[in-house]
């Protein structure tokens, strides 16, 4: 691999296990070097308003409550702090998917200063370089 | 990346969102020169049988109620349909995991029109262009 | 694509129909000559562990318990000797995820012996070669 490709990832899951996951990962790809763009759909996109980022958005239900209690009780920085970080170290890209952004009614100014802005799908696919890993 | 790298996926997922956001992004994909291989397994492929395809399949738990509302109330074309308009406007092809189809029950007869066949996971793996999407 | 390029997996799920699922490919991927590599977090990750490796993980929401029944009977071998299998007729390699070892709890002795060890994300993006497929 090039140093260089880009890691896209299409979120599309809103629960914090999987944001925490996705924000890790991303964070490892931009200390390899490799340019991140993050492109949030559905769930993901709803976790990401303002009004809510940093609430408690479940786990999966095949955490259970043993996985949720886990999770809650972390020692480690929220997924929004992991992206922050990212974006530090890195180069790192956060747009909404327009048609979920209409899908559930939510406007620009509804969402965290982390995203960047308003994507087609097109614009997606023509900023990743190839690949798309779908969490 | 080159545009005729393959948007590979492993359509695994049979609920409304997870296939209303594959069918969306085999649109793009379509759309940007991108050959798409759709590989169906277990609920996809559930959801592909000809007499259900078009019925209601849920949302991801995460969803909620208020997510289901919001799918069910959309103006945008249905998931099967999208990926009948990413036919016309490029190369798609969707096959049924053989596997899948016999842990399910699923005779070939049974699937929607969309599905042009049923493969092994090898014929998935030489068809893709090294890249997968698990959606 | 080069038939050497490595199929890299971030096995997150903990259900056995996606962990069958990952198996399956797994062992398609080491049959096309493709090494594999496995990085383990959350739920996936515990149902790694020694003692309930092949106890019953349940499935998909949306398999519910018709799905479930389904799996059950299938006669298709258990996902952990898929995964032994691939590993016999090529290169595969399984590692567990540092943080999420420790956010659940988890030590090295407590895994089963198909996970070699423990790796931060950067290593697993040194070994796969640009593109990851999130299951």
């Amino acid at each position: 691999m090039s140093d260089a490709e880009t890691f896209a990832v299409v979120l599309f899951s809103g629960t914090d296990d999987k944001l925490q996951s996705a924000a890790t990962l991303s964070v490892g790809a931009a200390v390899m070097g490799r340019p991140v763009q993050i492109f949030l759909q559905y769930w993901a996109l709803d976790a990401f308003r303002a009004d809510r980022i940093t609430k408690d958005h479940g786990v999966s239900p095949e955490g259970g409550p043993e996985g949720a209690a886990a999770i809650a009780s972390r020692n480690s920085p929220h997924w929004s702090d992991l992206l922050r970080q990212a974006a530090e170290v890195g180069e790192v890209h956060i747009h909404a998917c327009a048609d979920s952004m209409e899908l559930l009614g939510i406007a620009p100014e509804d969402l965290d200063p982390l995203v960047e802005g308003v994507w087609g799908v097109a614009s997606f696919f023509g900023a990743a370089d190839g690949s798309v890993t779908f969490i």
